[in-house]
């Protein structure tokens, strides 16, 4: 493990701490093909991430990502801002040589998400998009059982990304509700996971139809943006994006599926849940249990059949063998740490990465059809 | 409970021997302001019918319905059986101004119930829809509890009524599978029951879209028709139903929803399932684990919010204090004894019961807006 | 069909009213051997015993026992009053040649427990114990599974039977805390139930110790008693039976366990839970959740290894063939009409039913030892 | 966050990492009042632990324990060895002033236990014992519930610690298995976390009564010693401490409790269960489910009370807010980043840490008592 992998990460805030501990662990529970190095962090407001850089390790700070991009002395760009940010700073890493590592979803829309692809391609860089649940250990071994043939053939997709944080409708107007910052609300935020696991564990999407609400239609401005009506009191601006999702799925493979993304559904604090049915039997993933995978087995004893909930924690799971003895779980934080360890072997012997940009594309793609089916009230082909 | 309500039963196969069942058992547990008597029972095969009569106590027997519903010694008339025959004697019993208790859904189609809904409004009947999971406990507590505002304003309804009965292909295209005789596949038999609870817990819908699939295109005809082929090998026919049907939802007052039924779950038995999101809290209800509903209030300390399982079996729940000390669970049948135990009720006392033949119209109306979508792969208004 | 078994009820409370309402029923969903005809019910309060038969279709009633006992027209004396009043209620019922269906715990004591089996044995009569709960599908069904070597040898038995009705102190003293009614009190009542399962499932027990514990020490003697003190003020009186009592266990192959019954757990309503570890797996059982078994196989690969909740609705479960389609749940009741019809053809047929006297006895040896174990601070041999 | 404490870890296996770990990640999660700083990490293999020192980030490793202990540049000897070692190493470190943090069980036996408490007691220096599942936040939570009287009076404890990996009988003898090395078995291993919850939560214990069993009573010696017998085939050698431990406790404030411990129960492989009745409700924990805490609040209406799953993940919490948002689970290793955090501070400010040398004596005795009771067959008190 001579070789090192010297990391220049754009942002600070929630993905920014996610990702930095990601690569600060990756080191310590795996054997990796290269060394990550914390090199630099960029944000702008200096004294926030020269804090940052202290607590985290980090030898050097920035405040223009501009300038982080052009630095001799790191290899990858990890892209953990808003979504509208992605595009530009990614074509720029790319343009600069540096492999990309980008938070989901790619992009705002579909056309910036081409442009991304089409930049790392021509420059012929690293590039990785973190949808990083694909790497939960339960949801590692569902696709294992999967292309093994445990269910047979795919008749349904079942998905819900629930959430309840902006029911108070005192809440303000933050970025992730404004279409300029953050291209779409549910749909983007938590539907783009669903949405990536669906391609990954069913296939590719024909076609969608779909609606979007928006519950709490107005909100008071945030208190760090200008706020202030000219007659002193609190602003309220337009909520731009949906605060919930719906849509049907029909896949290229013949199954048929549903997924729901929303911010209004108490008691659903992180629920990302799915559930496959085939043939042989059925799959049932909660990422607020993420420890576990149920099962149900058709092909069995009828008198013992039954759902099974597999404590995805034995050595012979994905991942877990490089953490604690079975029955002692992990949480969410692991889920980067396994992709930040992936993409640091598959960028060490010069490998292909998934997910890409290429699934960042694929996934943008859906959403934009889903929004356009809302509008046009039919059916979108892909 | 001097007088008494004559039941005269068409059907004697699964549902006749829940509605018998239901009809004796409810005077053992309730006090009613009828007495019911189990007078006749009708069915095509004597030998069976006989023998069912006997063993339900059923005083008499008819081998075809037309003669029953003409019999003085019968109050009601309790039709049992496939969907396609609902219309015709409901009708007529009705114009021989008998109460009339109706399996759901029912009818095959819109046109069919409006037929059914004006012959007893002619007729001056009682009438009535067996929509029994109105009546768990459990859903009718859910049911008091967003009346009383528990739940503020709807945001979601979330419907699954999953089973798996149907996914060998082996099995015979059994009447439940013929458009002729069922009027729909999954979405009549499975989805009806959704409907009728998004409307009785939600409200009425605005419009929807779904979509319709068919997994096994043929099957096997039934060893009980004419099921040879001229090489002497056995047939087979087109399923001419859905095996799923999945659609998305707008209701009047703003609310957004999704209903899914399927036959192609494997580990769903019975899975008839909800979830409710409102401005103030979640409910969730299974039908596989019917004495329980969850709920989350999401207007307590945030310290203490949870789901929280309520087991509906406290004297204080609906329904339950005619049975056992608390925790000492009922079923499936009961929910059929309790629609009895109120029907009875308010026949006796000349009241209007609910659900109705206009509930069961209403239902009606969504499953044909369900199918017209699904066709014309748009949305459908109400 | 022919023969008829004409039960002779003693008691018309919530236990009369659940042996009348199982043999009501095993003749709708059994084919049984014998046709059960509720013939007479007997109750101290005229009025009240005359209502019980008109709902439940007794043909006669008595207010003595000693007349019901001696009567030509009954088959079947079915005991379902206050647990001292079973022996000589038993006991005469055998002396007059009459078939003994008694509630559980079999007897206040072992010594009486004794003379009734003697009284049964001397007499040649029939003999059962309602100790229902081996009639549960899930029950039998784990049963079946261990006598298959399912779970190999057996290494622990941990039974719970958790309840909390008795927790309010402002509850009257009725005749369930009172040790002259009763014999004791959560141990006679709900630890008796778990013994008996033990014993099934596991095998005899060798050894016990344990402790009792009333926590409520004092309570108002019952409304329905001389409970008035010399100043017109209520009266309290000492609870003389135990309101939980733990014990430790060493069975005679070897096992361990350990068995808890309380009435002072809230929101444990009817917990009559079980676990047995095996060197092949594990089952568990909570009588709140009856229709599901858990079972743990850790004989298959290890990567899907997990608890897999058995639905015991199949047809091919036990008991289960007689009810609805799979899913369509049962409740508490249930296991009374599955004892009931089980109980009809042994009769029928002159075989010897299980459980009987023989295991009332052997179970209330197993609850004095834990009562002595109690009082002398050490382990007691069986 | 000027001043540091600079660790001396001796130990490098399971619990080396997790502490080392916890160290590490204390800082990036937690604003802590003095920088820890993994300073020399000591272990009897050079290779090895010269790895490990490099993986974590360690300045310098020893060899021998003896002259770490010595080492002026280290503030706190953290002792992650074979339990019949901490005392010998505590005692050693105390002496030279250094503050000592301590794996559970604090020693072999009571009278060991009694030595070190003297030991730093005698020395004046700062002493904790890692009973980490004391800062799970869900435990946190409870504990701050029972003080503030939200179960009101305490009744029942029932502690499970339930594992299997020692199930397979070809699994040679560690030193996990061996009275010499580890003092006890399952007790110590697993019941002491338990009896530390006890106390913690309920209070002292008075008196003890419980049994132990060896299910594999001989097993082979492991390769890694002489494990050859005369004949050249592998030599067996007996285990000498108990596969399970089951007892009864009663409490000193009135409460009675059970605590189990076992390594034979397939499926359960990190199951640290417990359950607490007292007169206002219940709460119920499981260490596999780490991030929710039960609770049944029996003050509520009747109508709607009901076990809730309280996602202890709210930043009002304890610890969460330094995590992450809602919903987003920790795992198993964060309870030792909590108790990192935690004493850190501790020290920093000079003031005594919780659970320390004290508990570890009393669960010590306890563990004694129970002990002592399994060969004597009768209560022992404490």
């Amino acid at each position: 493990m001579t070789r090192e992998i010297r990391i220049g990460m754009v942002g600070y805030k929630f993905m920014g701490r996610a990702h930095s501990n990601a690569f600060s662990q990756a080191a310590h529970f795996f054997n990796l093909k290269a060394r990550p190095r914390l090199k630099v962090v960029c944000g702008r407001h200096e004294a926030e991430v020269k804090e940052f850089a202290g607590r985290w390790g980090y030898q050097d700070y920035e405040t223009d990502w501009r300038r982080l991009v052009e630095r001799d002395d790191v290899d990858l760009i990890d892209i953990s801002t808003p979504n509208n940010t992605h595009a530009e700073i990614a074509i720029a890493a790319a343009r600069n040589g540096k492999a990309v590592f980008c938070e989901k979803p790619l992009a705002s829309n579909a056309a910036e998400a081409e442009k991304m692809l089409e930049a790392v391609r021509k420059n012929k860089v690293f590039h990785a998009v973190c949808f990083n649940y694909r790497r939960t250990p339960a949801l590692s071994l569902a696709k294992k059982m999967i292309d093994e043939g445990k269910l047979g053939r795919i008749y349904h997709y079942r998905g819900l990304y629930l959430q309840s944080w902006a029911m108070d409708p005192g809440m303000p107007l933050i970025w992730r509700m404004q279409k300029g910052a953050a291209g779409s609300g549910a749909l983007g935020d938590l539907g783009s996971h669903q949405v990536d696991l669906a391609r990954w564990l069913v296939g590719e999407v024909a076609e969608v139809t779909g609606l979007s609400e928006t519950f709490v239609k107005e909100r008071l401005v945030s208190r760090n943006e200008t706020g202030l009506s000219a007659s002193g009191g609190r602003k309220k601006a337009k909520v731009t994006v949906d605060d919930a999702t719906l849509f049907l799925i029909r896949f290229k493979n013949g199954a048929v599926g549903s997924i729901e993304a929303t911010r209004f559904a108490p008691g659903r604090k992180n629920y990302n849940q799915l559930e496959i049915n085939g043939e042989k039997g059925t799959l049932v993933f909660n990422l607020e249990q993420l420890n576990e995978l149920e099962y149900y087995d058709a092909t069995e004893s009828k008198e013992t059949q039954g759902f099974r909930t597999i404590s995805v924690t034995e050595s012979v799971h994905p991942y877990f063998g490089a953490w604690w003895p079975h029955g002692h779980i992990i949480g969410y934080e692991h889920t980067f740490i396994h992709t930040a360890a992936d993409l640091i072997n598959a960028w060490a012997e010069g490998k292909t990465f998934q997910p890409n940009f290429h699934d960042g594309l694929a996934c943008q793609k859906v959403l934009s059809a889903v929004e356009k089916s809302a509008i046009k009230r039919n059916w979108v082909r892909l």
